[in-house]
């Protein structure tokens, strides 16, 4: 059994990004973009309906406030402010999920503020911070890459630490992943990410770039929604999860 | 007994402008910005916790997406849009509100579109729809000018209308403001504007432009907050009242 | 001989809308977008820099500051702000411009922007006193709809006053256009978008809605550029003009 | 003979914050905030307006684009945009200084900007990419830390570098800034204040914060306009500065 992510509402006013209507036919868990690097008011509420209509969970995607940047560029945000504008824009979010009947569910930080924390622990405090204000005594859980300070932040705090993992992503031997623009470092042949895909999700195992095996302890895999073909490529991957026996279901 | 109402937490980032702390000393009930034409998620924090810990109420002060024009120009959003952004920041101010041990407790909205909702049925609904969006069944109390549009929406969708009026604006015969721009639209006068809360508030009466007499029944007094002096103006209204042997308390 | 026009760069960060390259092999005139409903300076920079490679003409497509409604909704922006927001972006885009090798040449509204100017006398005066404060002394040209009080304000300030038609576009008896929302505002069939621009430059007359002919002096064709096969029938309509013998190039 | 610069125009829409006017009758050189932490396009009219009116040379006070953290917030912009957000700032107010009938004359980055391009090569090198592309083939000077990799970078583009020191600020021995948050890394001490900026202005030296003398090559000294007293102080400055002997003026 796992979860599919996958990030949608990414678009912004007039524009679009991902197939939101698509990917909502395949993803269990879906990552919906907040106003701060995608995502208008409007676009949260469709998002928000489509997913509870499909009995999608809905999770909080939060970014640095970064329009112009998607959020894909690092910013020295103070701890203090940077636990408000993700309690922000969790907050925001609630609002829609629980028109449609849902609720927020998780939350997982987007672009450049995702790769942060992992590894710096003050920005990962702030997230964790922000997701405990916005969530009260209950907690949400937080998703995330597995090992990040991010995850063990949540832990610590008391909130579940989901780990996720990336079927379309080379990784190094040491389980890490290997960086955007290195050599490789992105699968395109979507014949090698379906079959990672399985050996994640019955194994818990990928070949590392220098063909070693690695563990992978993933209780979600994120599917990427804003390339041409993803949609397609995430169906692919959730009916080979099925025919491997694998049942596609939110992390409990 | 009458409430006291201020717009409050209209800074953004370095920029600051109401004189918050001092304002929750004396209002009953604070409109907060919400980060369309004003107040960022510190801000939002900060004047949630002051508010909660003296008892004042806190109300969400929706905008047009707007900060460049401090929310005080005229847009023609479409009602779907408008309906979701209010609810974007209703849900939004609701986490920081009940991260303080408090609740967003009704709904005011600021410049150009309070001013629009008096008489566009379109956008009054608009609000009033995002309200509801954001509220559920229990719904929120909505803060307007006696006789607008909007008002009577709420009414009409079983919202609480909870009609205010202004003790330094001018009012015409008929009970409706002198427009700002006009001469005398605003009483600078401290004594006049004190002496006009008195009469509002125990009377339910205000003297018009022309000097005839006109019935006004405000459940809730408008004090400014964005302008030097404003603060002490607004304890000298409370005292007068208090005076006057009237209570100051939120509306119910 | 006549101008070919579209709206270009009107993408934003990770976001792309217009096909600029496929559009700046067919029209003659670039309106660029400048940030305040679409473009972002990198944008910017490209589409100037391909325009002039190709001899393209460069436009400002001024708007409106309302990325989440890509300008699309009427704002009662004071005139002297307008003429401000006008003028700095016109500024912006002739950086890119000149280090392109080129200048901007004329400046068109986009969006609410282009259709308030058509009636309103006090924002159609605000844009041509941005053009004024942008261009000097020497001025810039002023595109837009024959008829509208846009192009008398420019051309009582001095201005050259440059007609466009919209060969996609349902026109009214009168000459105005039939207003978008209603029935058959827009023309969808390429072949009637084709024989009309031909129409147009050849013989100045365009068939209204309801039959008859009207008499239309426009020295230059907008073509939409954010539509899927927008690029496919602006070539179209480029090949038909030529093989009727009209030249296309940028107006005088 | 020295120059003295201050922070300008660093208000938004309804918020205001430097005192503008008063700073303008004191300082040689104003850095004018230009649109992208700080200064909207009617604050960059007003005060390029009033510097030409008094004889202060205009520069351009580029930012990362960061209202809400008013461009203090360091961020990984990309060398290619960070470039493109640079030319698009200095162009923005080329506009409103021609039509006050001067120039923009020099650059400073603001900020985060401004510390980061003191060691960061590629942020450096953006910053005289942007200043490059916007001013074209005579370049303008670059207004910096002295040591700074941005001077140097402006240096090898063939750009005047001009160093400036900060009377109010502490320096180590090597003759850096102490960092903001540092015991005694700003001096409130007008007395102090006013003794340094005659030292440096005079004998290009300075007491660090261990005793010891620093030499200081400074071309312009750096006056904050932004904290109360900021003009007062300011003013006292530069009457010092009179009474040594030292005439203020605009660097060459």
């Amino acid at each position: 059994m796992i979860d599919l992510n996958a990030d949608l509402g990414e678009g912004f006013g007039r524009w679009t990004l991902t197939d939101d209507d698509a990917l909502l036919s395949v993803v269990t868990s879906a990552n919906v973009a907040c106003g701060f690097h995608a995502g208008d008011p409007s676009i949260m509420r469709r998002v928000c309906a489509l997913a509870a209509e499909r009995g999608v969970r809905i999770g909080a995607q939060v970014s640095y406030r970064d329009l112009a940047g998607f959020g894909r560029r690092s910013m020295d945000v103070p701890a203090g402010e940077l636990a408000d504008e993700v309690a922000y824009q969790i907050g925001a979010l609630e609002v829609f999920a629980r028109a449609a009947g849902s609720r927020v569910s998780y939350v997982k930080p987007h672009g450049a503020l995702y790769n942060r924390t992992v590894h710096d622990p003050g920005q990962a405090g702030a997230v964790v911070a922000g997701v405990r204000m916005a969530a009260g005594a209950a907690g949400l859980p937080v998703l995330g890459l597995p090992g990040s300070l991010l995850l063990s932040a949540a832990a610590e705090a008391g909130l579940p630490a989901v780990p996720e993992a990336f079927a379309d992503r080379a990784y190094t031997p040491a389980g890490t992943l290997v960086p955007r623009g290195e050599q490789g470092a992105v699968l395109h042949d979507p014949e090698a990410v379906v079959a990672r895909a399985v050996a994640m999700a019955t194994r818990g195992v990928v070949t590392a770039a220098d063909g070693s095996p690695v563990t992978l302890r993933a209780r979600s895999l994120c599917l990427h929604g804003d390339t041409p073909g993803a949609a397609g490529l995430a169906l692919r991957v959730r009916e080979a999860l099925a025919a491997a026996g694998v049942r596609t279901e939110a992390f409990a």
